[in-house]
């Protein structure tokens, strides 16, 4: 059974916003076995729609709808809808009751454009909004299903969850999909497929591997298509089960996580702390990992050393150290390292220095130099990272090498 | 002029990752005047991508395609895209050469699956993409142009800036647009649109203004439309100088670049420096600064003092202040901004402590209560905030918040 997202409106074709929607959507369709065909996005013009339409229908089992019913576009969209379907539009007294009810609660007037909201194409269900003043629309037509929904994620997010899925799981025969992802890091996505080459030719038609590498992690994800969900659970976890096994020494987890959330559900199951001390990567590693929720339970602090004197001040680096090997150095990164466990007293420690770049590169260190220390009380290990010149892409290479270097110093000393 | 934009792989059809490549893509585009009339993304099946290509190419002149490119076996773009134009396969010398440096500098072998990158469609012209081992390629055919790039957001971007807008804009006659953003904080939107209405009504025909706001600023953005682009952006940069003139005291930056970039600008024109004590935005401000180059010029460091431990061991906030008001009140901030100023030596320095939330919240201190304090030696101010629930968001907006009051601080003080 196949679905097609279709999002209305220019804000998306001109880049404004970034269609965040669909990719909700989709993952909320894939939970219940109903696999995305294609996600459009197109603009507010009657015969785009109609194609657009069209097109999905040729496709797709439901069609799902986001975007264009706002006050001011909602005569174009909702009545297309109408056109497409070859019906006129009636008033619906629901719609027209739970638009009057969001006016009442904030004192404001009524107005014939917001009358116009309960106007919906003849054919449809219609499914009502409680958090705006937009109706979701359910059209039932040749076998196929359309739903119309508003743009505003919250709005959107509420149709969802409250009438869409649950209507679409009473109406369709849905058939099982199981996903299992493993997150590794620190080898490429070409020596990763040679090493479980065997095992990816064994898969048989109905369950697909694929790779997903992002920046020195390759994410495998398995997907199984069938009848009896928990039989094809079985099957994905036993294909996952040889996987892991094979590359177990660059598993970082075995669910769809980003990296640092599995090393602070590592640390944290453990009752490890951890501190940083960031020179190139300016805070970017800290940021990676206070974005989580209970984040405090392992990360401590750190310092963003930019200056030599911070280095010197916050972490006790010699000053002889910075004068003899500069700061981009394994003398003064090791240093920094012993620093930030000496001065923050965490259990382990991470420092980074080195020369992100355009500019600040010399013959001996070329921008793209990093220094990486992970350290304990009882382990340390430094290393040279040599990367390119962009920037960005040097700070999160050298935050994604740290965090390999802090895995696989915790994983063998058995902590 | 009408282009469209592709998406191939699965990964975004079941909701694991957002397009964002897309926005950005339509984003570029926009700018020398090439409009999207339709985003899709697609599923990595041979069918399937044949048929967008076709779609696409009955309704735009320009067809830019992303992902699909990696090396392994879930990737059949390129076989297809040939398959479509009805060419074989050739190995191309300068990718060849490409993908074998990129291996030799992190000393790895050349499999046989990497050696395949070298192969394209023999009616292509290669882009060369330093950032990866995937190549750009550029098919002109039936007076279409086609653009095949790997869907690797930095890899994208450097093909999109170094390669692909470059060719467009010598290869198609595209009529000529001038921008000029201004870029706007602390005042909303509506507040915005009301101070300068006579200003937009005023406004030609042929130019443009869009409000673009995103937490807690708004970008005011005058785009013109014409034949001479000279004639033009005199004309755009008089409208502009207008805005600029009537709400001077929200105007962060008279040009298109964010926020920090815009105070990091200022302060390294009069020579000053800044550092950070940072507790709930967790290293995200020093991020935000240094992931600009030449940010060190002004960000001398910070602290990220997630515990209460470093809050007073690296900034020196008393452990009565911490004991009886807290780490989120007025009186702990006020301490590690002083603490930044003395122990850093910077000539400003900005503090945040607050709960960001889903957790942590008391009935006195509800999740997203956050206090900030911004000082020079000789000024300084201190504020509660209080956002909603989000953490990302709060981190999001205490971070804006603060550079907000840094802003207006140095103002005031004339600096």
């Amino acid at each position: 059974m196949l679905a097609e997202i279709i999002t209305i409106g220019d804000e998306i074709l001109i880049g404004q916003i970034v269609d965040t929607n669909s990719a909700w959507i989709a993952a909320q369709l894939n939970l219940i076995g109903l696999r995305v065909k294609q996600i459009s996005s197109v603009s507010d013009e009657r015969e785009h729609i109609l194609t657009a339409l069209g097109e999905a229908s040729r496709r797709a089992d439901v069609i799902l709808i986001t975007g264009g019913l706002g006050p001011t576009k909602d005569d174009i969209t909702k009545k297309t809808i109408a056109d497409y379907f070859g019906v006129g539009m009636v008033e619906n007294p629901e719609t027209l009751e739970n638009v009057s009810k969001i006016f009442a609660r904030f004192n404001r007037p009524l107005l014939d454009v917001n009358r116009q909201q309960a106007l919906v194409p003849a054919n449809c269900q219609v499914l009502i909004n409680r958090n705006g003043t937009a109706p979701g629309m359910w059209f039932s037509e040749n076998g196929k299903i359309y739903v119309s929904m508003p743009g505003v994620p919250h709005e959107m997010m509420y149709l969802m969850e409250e009438e869409v899925i649950p209507k679409l799981k009473s109406t369709l025969k849905l058939p099982a999909i199981v996903h299992k992802t493993i997150l590794t890091i620190g080898e490429g996505e070409s020596f990763l497929a040679r090493r479980i080459a065997d095992i990816e030719d064994a898969l048989p038609p109905h369950i697909k591997l694929a790779y997903l590498p992002k920046l020195g992690q390759v994410r495998l994800r398995l997907s199984g298509y069938g009848e009896s969900e928990g039989r094809l659970r079985e099957e994905v976890n036993d294909y996952a089960a040889r996987i892991i096994e094979r590359v177990k020494n660059v598993v970082l987890a075995e669910e769809d996580i980003p990296a640092e959330k599995a090393i602070l559900n590592y640390m944290a199951e453990r009752g490890l702390t951890l501190s940083l001390a960031e020179s190139c990567t300016g805070g970017y590693i800290a940021h990676l990992l206070t974005q989580h929720p209970g984040s405090s339970k392992v990360f401590l602090g750190g310092v963003v050393a930019y200056s030599n004197n911070l280095k010197e001040s916050v972490l006790g680096v010699k000053h002889e150290t910075l004068e003899q090997f500069g700061a981009v150095s394994g003398e003064t990164v090791t240093e920094m390292v012993e620093g930030a466990l000496a001065h923050f007293k965490s259990d382990y420690a991470i420092a980074v220095t080195g020369i992100a770049g355009p500019d600040g590169g010399t013959p001996d260190k070329p921008v793209g130099t990093v220094w990486v220390a992970v350290a304990s009380v009882n382990n340390k290990v430094v290393k040279k990272l040599t990367f390119g010149n962009k920037r960005k892409e040097n700070i999160e290479r050298s935050a994604i090498s740290a965090l390999n270097m802090l895995n696989t110093l915790m994983h063998e000393s058995g902590k």
